[in-house]
């Protein structure tokens, strides 16, 4: 059973944040946040040449983690023997500057999730609901994908069940026989901006509103 | 026997990229410039409950790529046991939007390095570089590691041997037949935005000189 958005999921032993465990952050509501502001993810999973840490676009749908790529990737190809995976997404939000060398940090978001990849059978919806992460409505206006570019695509998903989130925001925590020190403290934010839209030089048709607004 | 930096490094059988094999890059310039745009990097390993991928900040100094962590963290103890590890950074630059749907992608800057970590010996300066990464100058202003600090912090560095990048910019590669289709198509850029500086309330030190130009 799916545990209600307001409410913590319990952690797993894998998902048990042992390491400043005043930052771990097991809402469900939050997994989702951190998840759909990402465009990418990290996935880490092992075959016979090692362990291997690649990065891939991804979105979610309800309880579920999803991605897509050429049937023949090395990726898709050991994900769908079901290799067991762990899949990462971090945002960094600022630099910590402490007092102290000791006691800088950064604002970041992250969340991480064990588990198997499945294969997605209604790969058209799944891909529908991408183009929607990406560009809302666009799933409507781009050509749809024809039977022999479906038929090259794989799309998995993975289950949020075991996963679990860190955050920190804020600022610096100095130690307190450091605190008159004169030395600046406080965070230097960062986002993710986005800038204005490039069309393409042979392209003429209009621009859609995800386009119209999409710098901030 | 490093490579110059103006020559591309030849693959290693895990560094050779297969999957749309027009995008690698094998000069260590770019491999310099993904790692160094970056705060942080995802780093794959093995341990008894399975395959983890872990985010952590990180620094590159010459040939190698550097790490720091409470001695305790299980991320340091493993990597120091000699574990194989696969180190990610993955930088998106704009969503490509074709006029198919299957021609959409991604801008991106993206490095992999495989190996193993080894513990340094010289932390003070390790972590003095770091700093300056962070905030160049500060090496100098923050009160510096204790030798109880120090001795609690293990600096671990990956060597750049067996890495690549990936690299994808500029506009849709849209099939000849879809080039009439009348709908948008372009690039929506995005890149890291420093925004301003937020003070601690409880320091009165001036802004120097990295935080009074941070923001961009």
């Amino acid at each position: 059973m799916t545990a209600p958005t307001h409410l913590p999921a319990p952690p797993s032993d894998r998902t048990r944040i042992r390491r400043i465990a005043e930052n771990a952050d097991y809402h469900r509501s939050t997994l989702h946040a951190v998840l759909d502001a990402a465009y990418v993810c990290q996935i880490a999973f092992v075959d016979d040449k090692g362990t291997h840490c690649i990065p891939t676009a991804c979105w979610r749908e309800g309880e579920h983690l999803y991605i897509h790529g050429s049937n023949g990737g090395r990726l898709i190809k050991l994900l769908a023997k079901g290799t067991q995976a762990c899949v990462t997404v971090t945002h960094i939000d600022g630099l910590v500057l402490a007092r102290s060398a000791f006691n800088h940090s950064m604002n970041y978001r992250s969340a991480m999730v064990y588990g198997q990849f499945e294969k997605v059978n209604d790969k058209a919806s799944a891909l529908d609901t991408f183009m929607r992460h990406l560009a809302p409505g666009r799933e409507q206006q781009a050509r749809p994908g024809s039977a022999k570019e479906l038929a090259a695509t794989t799309v998995m998903r993975i289950s949020l069940e075991e996963a679990a989130c860190k955050v920190r925001s804020g600022g610096p925590n100095d130690d307190a026989e450091d605190m008159n020190l004169p030395v600046w403290a406080g965070v230097l934010p960062m986002r993710s901006q986005r800038m204005a839209p490039v069309p393409d030089a042979l392209s003429s048709a209009p621009a859609p509103d995800y386009v119209q607004h999409w710098a901030n």
